[in-house]
C-alpha cells in the first residue's frame, strides 16, 4: 500500500527534485510511464521554468538525448505571511527554502489596501536589494489571520480582519506581480510548512497554533483539508469542553486571554509578552494559568485527535512554542482523554519551522498549484488539439 | 477548480460508467489522454472484467476498431455488513447497485470463525438462488463494529468485538472466495454508501450513525479518511461538552444509554425497541429523552462541523433515522454553537440509503481498491518489463 505512485507531473517532479539531471528515457526507466506522458509532462514542467536543460547523455548513435535537471533557483516565489500584528515578507527557491526575509509590525486591521501594499513594497525591496528580476516569480502566496475561500483568495467573514471581508486579494496584488497568487488561512499554510521541513512522510498531522488567536490546519490523507467553504481548523470558536461557562477556546486560552486572567489577578495591564516574561522567571501564577490554558485546548484536541487520528499533533505559534507549559497541559489531557487506539502511536510536539514556516508554506502552496494546473492545462490543451 | 482530472484508470473507468460504448480513439478525444496510456488502462479494466469489448466501430480502411464498454453485470461483488446484532449480507453488481440480500440475527460476540462462517454461508446461499457463479466474484467488502487497520483488515482492540482483535479476516475469508477481500469499520462504509446513494458531489460529508453505538465516517476532500491507525471518526468515546459528568458521548447517547435511562425512570425493562415504539406512541419522556441525546450529539457534531466544515452532515443509523427527535436534537445544537461560516450552507439530514447503504459501500470500497490497485500494478509491470 506504499508504493509511490506517479500520476501527475507533480510526481514526476518530486523524482527530479533530487537535483539528479536525467533524460526523458531515464525518467520513462525509472517511473514505469509511457514516453509520450513522460514528453508532455516534462515539456509542461520545463514551460514553467521548474526544470531545465543540463546537457546531453552519451549517445549509442544519433541525435545525443537532452537531460533536464530541477534548478530550484530557477525562479523564485514570494511568500507573504501576514498576522494580526506583524508580518512576513520572504523570498524562497523552488524548493520552499527561504532566501530572504522581512519582518515588520503591521495592524492587520487597517484594511487590505495598506497592509497589501505594505507588503507588497517590502517584497519590491527584497528583490532589488537581492538584485532578483520580478520576472523570475513563479507566483505569490500569501497567508491572513482569517477564513478565506480559497478558490478565489477572498476572505471571508474574517472576525479580527475588518474591511477585508470578500476583498480579491490576487487581483490587487496581480497589479504589482501579474502571477499567480494563491491564498490561504494563516495556519493552513503554518501546517504546510511545519510539515515540509519536519514532518515531509506524515500524511495525517494536526497543526495547532496558540498566539494571539487559536486555530488548527488539518493534514488528512497527506492533503491539506479545507473544508466546505475554506472554514476547516477552526477550533478558536468552539466553546471548551468542561470549561468554565459559555467561553470559546481564544476567550479562554489565547495569549490576550491568558494575559487578561493575569492581568485582573494582578490589578496590572499585562499584555501576552509580559506572560512569556513571567513564566520565563517562574512566576507560579503565570505557569499556572499556562498550564490551565494548555489543558483547555487539550480538552478540544482531544476531540480532534479522536475524530481524526492522526499520528501527529504539532503545537506552534508563539504561545505554542515558547511557553512550554501550554504544550504540557495539551498533552496531559489528550493522553488522559482520548481513546488508546489513538493517541498509542500519538507524538505531541512543539512546532519546528520557525519564523519561517509560513513563508514556506505560502511557497509550497504556490508550486503545489503549478504542478496541479499542469495536468489540467495538459488535458484541455490536448483536447483542443484533438478537437481542431 | 471543477474541471474533472483524468489522472488514473479510475478516472478512465468513471467515465466509462456511463455505459456507452467507445473505441480506444474516442476516448483518446475524450479524455485528451494520450493513446498509449488509454490503451494500457483499458487493458488493466478489461482484464479485471470491468468492461468487456462490444463489437467494432466503422472502419476508414483498414481492421475496425473495437468498442468497449462497461457491463455492471460482467461481475459482482459481495458486500458483508456487520453489525453488534444483525448482519446484512448482498450481492452487487459493478455499480455497487444491491441485486440480491440476505438479512439476519447475530451477535458479533460469538467471535471470528462463528460470524464470519455465517456470513459465508449466507453469501454461498445467496450465490446458490441466484445460480451465480462464484468465479464471478470481484472481490469482498466487509464492515465490522469497530476500529479496523484497513491495510491488513484487522480490527483493533474492538471494544465490543471479543475474540476479534488482530484477527486476519481477509486471509480467513479467502479460504472460501479467493479474492481480493477489503475489511472497514462499518460506519465508514455506511458513509461511502451513503455518499454514493444520496450525496455523490459532496466532498465533504459528516456521517454519524447513531444506533447501539455511535461513530462518525469523515468524507474530506472527497476522500474517506481513515487517520493514521484507522481509528478516524471514533465520537462514540469522546466525552460530551455540557454534558453530565464524565460520561462519553455513546454512555450517554446510544439506544442502549437512552433505554437505560428510561428504564430507571420508570423501573421497567426498556430495550431500543421500546424506545421506537414509545416515541411512536408520543410518550413524552421518551421524546424528551431522544430529543436531550440528540442535543449531546450535537455538543459532539458542533465541534466536528467546526474542525472539518463539511457541507453535509447526514445522521444515520437505526434510531438516526427511525427518531426524528434525534437529528432536531442535532440541529438545534449545531447551529447554536457552530461559526457562522461552518453553519451557513450547512445540510444536516437523515440519511437516505436505507438498509442497503453498508453492503453498497462495502462493494464501493471493493472497486475502489481494484481501481487503484491498476495504477499501482501498472506501473511495477512497465518498471518490470523495462528492467529485463
Amino acid at each position: 500500500m506504499t508504493t509511490t505512485q506517479v500520476v501527475g507531473a507533480g510526481d514526476l517532479f518530486q523524482v527530479l527534485r533530487d537535483g539528479r539531471p536525467r533524460t526523458r528515457a531515464e525518467l520513462v526507466q525509472e517511473t514505469g510511464l509511457a514516453r509520450t506522458t513522460v514528453v508532455v509532462w516534462m515539456n509542461a514542467l520545463a514551460d514553467l521554468g521548474l526544470i531545465t536543460p543540463a546537457g546531453t547523455a552519451a549517445s549509442s548513435g544519433g541525435r545525443p538525448p537532452s537531460r533536464f535537471v530541477f534548478d530550484p533557483h530557477a525562479q523564485f516565489i514570494l511568500g507573504i505571511d501576514l498576522g494580526a500584528t506583524h508580518g512576513t515578507i520572504g523570498l524562497t527557491d523552488l524548493d520552499g527554502k527561504v532566501i530572504a526575509r522581512h519582518h515588520e509590525q503591521l495592524d492587520i486591521a487597517a484594511g487590505p489596501t495598506m497592509i497589501l501594499d505594505q507588503a507588497l513594497d517590502a517584497a519590491s525591496n527584497l528583490l532589488k536589494a537581492r538584485a532578483t528580476d520580478p520576472g523570475l516569480i513563479l507566483g505569490v502566496g500569501i497567508g491572513v489571520p482569517g477564513p478565506v475561500e480559497h478558490s478565489t483568495g477572498r476572505p471571508i467573514r474574517p472576525p479580527i480582519m475588518p474591511g477585508w471581508d470578500g476583498f480579491d486579494i490576487p487581483n490587487y496584488v496581480r497589479r504589482q506581480f501579474d502571477v499567480p497568487v494563491l491564498v490561504d488561512n494563516d495556519v493552513n499554510i503554518l501546517a504546510l510548512g511545519e510539515r515540509a521541513t519536519a514532518w515531509p512522510d506524515v500524511d495525517d498531522l494536526l497543526f495547532i497554533k496558540v498566539s494571539t488567536g487559536i486555530g488548527a490546519g488539518i493534514v488528512a490523507g497527506g492533503v491539506l483539508q479545507r473544508g466546505a467553504q475554506g472554514a476547516a481548523g477552526d477550533i478558536g470558536h468552539v466553546q471548551v469542553p468542561h470549561g468554565r461557562g459559555e467561553d470559546d477556546l481564544e476567550a479562554t486560552a489565547s495569549g490576550p486571554a491568558i494575559a487578561r486572567e493575569l492581568s485582573e489577578r494582578f490589578d496590572a495591564h499585562l499584555d501576552a509578552g509580559d506572560l512569556v516574561d513571567r513564566i520565563r522567571i517562574g512566576d507560579p501564577h503565570a505557569v499556572e494559568a499556562a498550564r490551565e490554558a494548555g489543558r483547555s485546548i487539550g480538552e478540544v484536541a482531544a476531540i480532534c485527535v479522536s475524530m481524526l487520528n492522526p499520528s501527529t499533533v504539532v503545537v506552534g505559534g508563539r504561545l505554542g512554542v515558547e511557553v512550554q507549559e501550554i504544550i504540557a497541559g495539551v498533552r496531559e489531557v489528550v493522553y488522559r482523554r482520548s481513546i488508546p487506539l489513538a493517541t498509542q502511536h500519538l507524538s505531541i510536539v512543539p512546532a519546528q519551522g520557525g519564523v519561517d514556516a509560513g513563508v514556506r508554506g505560502a511557497a509550497l502552496m504556490v508550486i503545489e498549484d503549478q504542478l496541479s494546473a499542469i495536468a489540467i492545462d495538459d488535458r484541455l490543451a490536448t483536447t483542443n488539439q484533438s478537437q481542431r
